[in-house]
C-alpha cells in the first residue's frame, strides 16, 4: 500500500511544531438520514469530529487514513484551527464510508452501509513531531492498532480512550490491555456493563478503574455524563438541546472538549477535568445542531462562551 | 359502603390544625420482588410515600381509603412526623394490593398481581380542615376524582398533579380538564411524549405548559429532572446511588419533596421551585436505598441535610 502523507501539501514546512494533543481514529465520510432530512457524504469519523472540537481549545495533531477520493479540501476549516492533519496518510482506495438511518427519537440509528475501503488496512504511523504529545487521545479503532500507537509515543501526561462495542466483543483480551494503560477511559454508559456486567453505572465505573485508568468518563447521551475518580463522583448534565438534527460525532467532539480543555491546562487535575466536562457538554450541544461536523464547524470561541455562562446557570440551585 | 374516617382514632381531639399540605392518593400495600429479595406486605401507594418524603417539611393531611384488614398501626411513624391520617377513610373489604417483580437493572417491572379492593370505590372527601390547602397534591388517580377534589377545597396557592400511562389512555379528556386547572405537573419523560407527540423533551414539556400548567418538572428517574417554565428550563441531577434496594416509590417520594419543601416557602417562585429539585434528589436517592418506604422512614432531617450539602459538590464546577 504506497502512502503518501498529506503533509507533502504545500502549506506546511518540514519542521513542524509538535501539537499538544494527538487523536488517532477514523477519518470517513457519512451519509446521514434522519426523520427530517437526508445528506450527501459529509464528513465523517471519529478522529475529525474529535479535532473538530478540541481545535478550540489547544493544537491537534490528526493521525488517520483516507483514499485518493478524499476530498481533503474539506478539512481546510481544520487547518485555520491549527489542526495539523500532516498525520493522515492518503492512499490508493476508496476512504471509509458509513450511511445510516437514525429513529425519529435520534435514540436507536440502523447501518445501511458500511464500506471499510482503506480504514480496513489502517496501520497508523505517527509522524516524527506528533511523538511527545502532552494529551494522546485513541478513539473506537482496534486496540492491537492502539496498543501500537501507545508504543510509538514517549509517555504522555494523559492517555485516553475510546472504544466500542465490536472491540469489547472480538478484541476483549486486547482492549483490557489498552485498558490498563490508559489514565482516562471515556466510555458509553451501555459499554461499562458490557465491560463488567454490573447494572449500577457507579459501582460499574469504579470496577473499571480497577482495570487501569484511574478516571473514567461516562457519557449518557442526552442524560449527560459523569466522571468516577478514587475521590468519588462529578456528574455533568447535557445543555438541553430543542433542535436536534443529527448527533452523529457528537461523542467524539464531546471528547475533543474534554482533552482539548485539558491540554492547555498547566496542571491535569480532577478539578480540571470537571471544568472540561462543562466545556464538552457546550459542545457537544452545538453538534447534534447540524449534521456531520457542521453544528461546530463555522463557530467562534465566544459562541462556546457565550453558551458556557448560561449552562452554569442551568443547574446551579440558586 | 360504609366510611369510617380514622379520624375517630382517640389520638386527634375534634378540632384539628389545617395541614399545609393536602396529598389525594392510593394508600396500598405492595409485595415487592427484586433481584436480590422478595418481600412480604409492605406500605405502599402514592400518598404513603408523598407524604412520609413531604412530612419532613411541613404538615401534611392524606386522603385516601383502606379496607378494613389494612395495618394502620405501621402508619404511626408518619403521625410522629406531623402528617394528618384523618382523611383515611376506612371501608369494609380488602386494601389495595399490587405485587410486581422488576428487572436486575430496575429499568422496567412486571405487574404479578393489582387487587383494587376499596380502592376501586374511591371517592375522595376532603375533612373540613383539609379544604383550605396552601398546597395541594393530586396523586396519579382517575382524573375525573381530580376535578372532583379541585372542586372540594378553595384555591391553594399551588396545585400540582401526576397521572400515569393508563389514565391518557382511558381518560385523557377529562385528564386534559385537570392539566389545564394545575399549576405545576409532574410527569414522567415517557408521559410527555404520550401526552404531545413530541420526541424531544423540552419542546414536549413548553407543549404541556400551554395545555395548562405554567410550571413543568419532568421526572427522568435516575437520570435526574428538569423544570421547564416561561422563563426556561433548569437541571436537576439524580444524586447517584450505589446499591439500589427498590425503586417503589421513589417518584411519589420526589413528588413529596418538591411540595413539602415549597409548602413552607412564604413566597412560592421558581427560584424555590429549583430548591426544592434539590433536596427531592436526596430523598430519591434515600427512598431507593430500602424496600417501600423504608429507605426514608428512620431518617432524620440531619441526614437528608448532610447528603444535601453533598450533592451540591457533586454538579458544582469546581
Amino acid at each position: 500500500m504506497k502512502t503518501t502523507h498529506t503533509s507533502a501539501r504545500p502549506k506546511r514546512s518540514r519542521t513542524l511544531a509538535a501539537p499538544n494533543l494527538v487523536v488517532v481514529g477514523s477519518v470517513a465520510q457519512d451519509i446521514l438520514h434522519t426523520a427530517a432530512a437526508s445528506t450527501g457524504k459529509v464528513l465523517g469519523g471519529s478522529a475529525i469530529h474529535f479535532a473538530n472540537a478540541a481545535s478550540f481549545f489547544t493544537t491537534v495533531g490528526v493521525v488517520g487514513v483516507v483514499g485518493d477520493d478524499y476530498p481533503l479540501d474539506q478539512l481546510e476549516f481544520l487547518r485555520g484551527r491549527n489542526v495539523d492533519l500532516s498525520g493522515i496518510a492518503r492512499v490508493k482506495g476508496d476512504s471509509f464510508l458509513w450511511e445510516g438511518r437514525y429513529t425519529p427519537d435520534f435514540l436507536d440509528r440502523e447501518t445501511i452501509r458500511t464500506e471499510l475501503g482503506v480504514f480496513a488496512e489502517f496501520k497508523p504511523l505517527l509522524p516524527e513531531h506528533y511523538r511527545k504529545p502532552k494529551v494522546l487521545f485513541l478513539a473506537a479503532i482496534e486496540p492491537r492498532l492502539q496498543l501500537d500507537v501507545l508504543n510509538q509515543v514517549d509517555r504522555p501526561r494523559l492517555v485516553a480512550i475510546d472504544t466500542f462495542k465490536l472491540w469489547i466483543d472480538v478484541a476483549r483480551k486486547e482492549f483490557l490491555k489498552v485498558l490498563k494503560r490508559a489514565d482516562l477511559f471515556l466510555c458509553n454508559d451501555y459499554e461499562v456493563q458490557w465491560l463488567t456486567g454490573e447494572h449500577n453505572l457507579f459501582k460499574g465505573a469504579a470496577a473499571l478503574r480497577k482495570m487501569g485508568p484511574k478516571w473514567l468518563i461516562v457519557k449518557k447521551g442526552e442524560h449527560g455524563s459523569f466522571f468516577s475518580s478514587g475521590n468519588g463522583i462529578f456528574i455533568s448534565c447535557a445543555y438541553p438541546v430543542m433542535h436536534v438534527v443529527d448527533p452523529t460525532g457528537a461523542g467524539d467532539a464531546y471528547a475533543g472538549g474534554i482533552l482539548g480543555y485539558l491540554s492547555r491546562c498547566r496542571v491535569i487535575s480532577e478539578k480540571e477535568v470537571c471544568r472540561a466536562m462543562g466545556w464538552a457538554s457546550v459542545i457537544g450541544s452545538f453538534y447534534v445542531e447540524g449534521f456531520g461536523p457542521d453544528g461546530l464547524k463555522n463557530r467562534q470561541f465566544s459562541d462556546l462562551e457565550k453558551r458556557y455562562a448560561h449552562f452554569q446557570r442551568l443547574f446551579e440551585i440558586p
